[in-house]
């Protein structure tokens, strides 16, 4: 059996598969606050789907986990996963004695790039956009996860759009992160809610000038990041997820009307289609959680991540 | 005998490789204006490389050509090689019964980053960012060029960085070709000189405000590719070259500058050692015709380019 494991920052999924790859079971729990918590809520995760799907633990030949924050790539310990409230964490040491299967954990967002790619069943080229609390992408060239030369591929995050933008985490100026991440954008709306990015929709929906101008930022941001991954990569397919895709549709026809409105005058642009050339995971998607277990059931050692540093995701921020 | 040549919009370069793919000859010839005028000043590099080689036309196995615009994938046929007169142009059908080999014909960029790749001699990640009358990239993944979906892979020149920024011939504004392309910058320079971009650095150096504007534009835009390059694809090195580098030292010294400055906001930024990750070929680098030889006598269809189309090539002005 191979359990994949997607450890969010409010809940935690896990997906088990069939020798064929299908999910044949699939159970979300809350996900706990720091380091211990973390590692009961993977275990009784795991142990809540091998009741659902009826296997035993001994059954488990390997488990992979999903995680968000700077995963080193030959331990897979995991480091500065500030949503978890984990500053630095072994997952697989930790699970030594719990769990007999192989352990491999993996950033999230590259996690939930494979399973993308999986669910989407061809084996070209393709990006996964994680528009979350931060912006990310992973990408899939020739059917396989591009891993970089040191853990930056897919960081268009931090490419500076706009040199009079808002200030980002990461020291720069107009950030796609800081323009359409649902941290900075939730910050610079200032309003407690419990998804604020719906918040700002709505207000926007109802007038609001300060909601519309963060929303429309945040669209056009979004579909800066397609762009820069069309005209970098030329991926045939961009596809959107994360957190802010709980949005749906009201997501997408925004960013779909930000690529439409720069491509009225730009008819290069219009030739590329990019409205045609993005797709937005359906809500509940377990694109993570399934890539995770692909990533755990991998024999390559490229499969846990790149290279990124402790460092840089801290000045990442 | 493997001939590759680079045709440029002054001068065309060939080269001669050994069977071990050393360069054994070298020529240059200005090229002429004109579809005609072109496949004449091709016949001639040909012709006198191989009195200067020593070798009979019949000893050529393999014709590569590099060479600015559109290039069909899987005709060869060029289109909209503005620089060089040529609206549509089939090289291979126009060199039958004048060269008895298999002729094969790229985009200059693709031919310069295969030939960049080569002298550097490693089979890593590496883009080459061609500084020339427009801005593109060719991008190295795995040993291999990377060719992209739709012929739009590297297309970092059409990426905007400046909502605020110059129209470009695409529609778009601020886009990084508008503010560090030689053509839109010797544009909006608007004095007439033989190489308009020494003569605003010259200009800027002896303290000319708007020369002063215009160079620090340009290698803020560098810079932003690079830095597009480095955290969309995460190439280990960015190999800078085309016509603008001819100004060498005084150039790079400006764009990395320009890094250190971003940079000094941002420890990310600095992190990354993007001052370090740039290369600028030497002036008189046989890069493009070494690449346009070796994708000539590759076997694989695919080295011919991507799938560019007319109308976008048309559009991306």
């Amino acid at each position: 059996m191979r359990v994949g494991l997607d450890v969010g920052g409010t809940k935690t999924e896990a997906v088990a598969l069939s020798p064929r790859g299908e999910i044949i079971g699939r159970v979300r729990r809350p996900t706990g606050w720091g380091s211990d918590a973390v590692i009961q809520s993977i275990l009784a995760a795991v142990a809540e789907l091998a009741e659902t799907v009826g296997f035993a633990a001994s059954d488990i030949e390997t488990v992979g986990i999903g995680i968000p924050g700077v995963v080193e790539p030959d331990t897979g310990q995991v480091l500065h996963a500030v949503n978890l409230g984990v500053e630095s964490l072994d997952i697989p040491g930790r699970l030594v004695g719990e769990l007999a299967a192989r352990v491999r954990v993996a950033n999230d967002v590259k996690a939930a790039t494979i399973g993308a790619a999986s669910l989407r069943g061809e084996a070209g080229s393709m990006a996964y956009l994680n528009l979350g609390t931060g912006v990310a992408a992973g990408i899939i060239l020739g059917g396989d996860l591009w891993h970089g030369a040191h853990g930056t591929a897919g960081e268009v995050g931090h490419i500076s759009v706009d040199p009079n933008g808002r200030l980002c985490g990461c020291g720069q100026r107009g950030c796609i992160e800081a323009l359409c991440g649902g941290g900075p954008v939730a910050r610079a709306w200032g309003r407690p809610g419990a998804f604020p990015i719906r918040d700002i929709f709505d207000a926007a929906d109802a007038g609001d000038a300060q909601a519309r101008e963060l929303r429309d930022g945040l669209a056009r941001a979004a579909a800066a990041a397609v762009r820069v991954l069309v005209l970098t990569a030329d991926v045939e397919v961009v596809v959107l997820g994360g957190g802010l895709t709980a949005l749906g549709e009201r997501l997408e026809r925004e960013i779909v009307e930000s690529l439409r409105r720069e491509g009225e005058g730009s008819a290069f642009l219009t030739s590329l289609r990019l409205c045609e050339r993005i797709e937005m995971l359906p809500a509940g998607s377990p694109a993570a959680a399934l890539g995770a277990a692909l990533i755990g059931a991998d024999r390559r050692t490229s499969a846990t991540g790149g290279h990124d540093t402790e460092e840089r995701a801290a000045l990442r921020g």
